[in-house]
């Protein structure tokens, strides 16, 4: 018995350098503000290589120890969800660049909060910081969508 | 533009008490053996919902805090994927019964390998276990399938 249902599968890395962390200024403008960078899922590539490769298609930089830490995921109406697997990787060679994404600089994990962050950017921080959260959750109730840290 | 494909969403969670851990003697015909409990992901729920749940059902125990630490994957042929979320939680409460997808029983960790465990349960322990893995990762090749530890 099938169980298949339609998914939009993604990634987000956290890169970071002790107290500094690899953001992106986003140019999407329905997505704008600072991130961390990420993108889609290519068919015949492995959840770890998509990481790798996205991180360096924007940012320049070479991971090489990508781990999975959280998830932040939806559900939509239709019954089809939206995944964003997050990384984390602390190890990495090359020379950041930019790329027409989005400026990416290294920021002080400290100073981010003075950014202009792309939205639910502050909570979605707390699962990349903290061990004991695990996903980032939209639920689509009557009053509208309410977000959860779990 | 739309980026969904179709994926069967499942999860597994290795539940530990010190040295020992938490498994379960399949009978499915097709995928006997021990392993660690778990299922597919039901509509309107979050992914930790879904963990919590599955454990719940199939060993009687109610964990309090699952934390993911990777993921089993593959693609199939027609693009689409299957995906099996792996957590790990050492906090929980009730008491272990069994149900009719197997016997549950804690199992030294030492004494793992000589049971008759599910195929490549060894490979995707070290998942659980080490740190530095995030991922089981099935690769199609024109020589049959492969298995990675990423």
């Amino acid at each position: 018995m099938s169980r298949q249902i339609p998914v939009t599968l993604t990634n987000m890395c956290m890169v970071r350098n002790g107290d500094y962390v690899l953001v992106q200024d986003r140019t999407d403008p329905h997505w704008p503000g600072v991130t961390f960078p990420g993108g889609h899922i290519e068919s015949g590539e492995s959840f770890t290589a998509s990481v790798i490769r996205e991180v360096y298609e924007e940012t320049g930089l070479t991971i090489e120890n990508p781990r999975l830490c959280g998830v932040k995921e939806w559900e939509n109406s239709d019954g089809s969800r939206y995944i964003v697997l997050l990384y984390k990787a602390d190890r990495f060679s090359g020379k950041v660049r930019s790329s027409p994404e989005g400026q990416v600089c290294w920021a002080a994990l400290s100073s981010l909060s003075s950014l202009r962050l792309s939205p639910d950017f502050e909570k979605l921080l707390e699962v990349f910081l903290r061990d004991d959260l695990s996903e980032f959750y939209f639920e689509q109730t009557p009053e509208g969508w309410q977000d959860h840290l779990l």
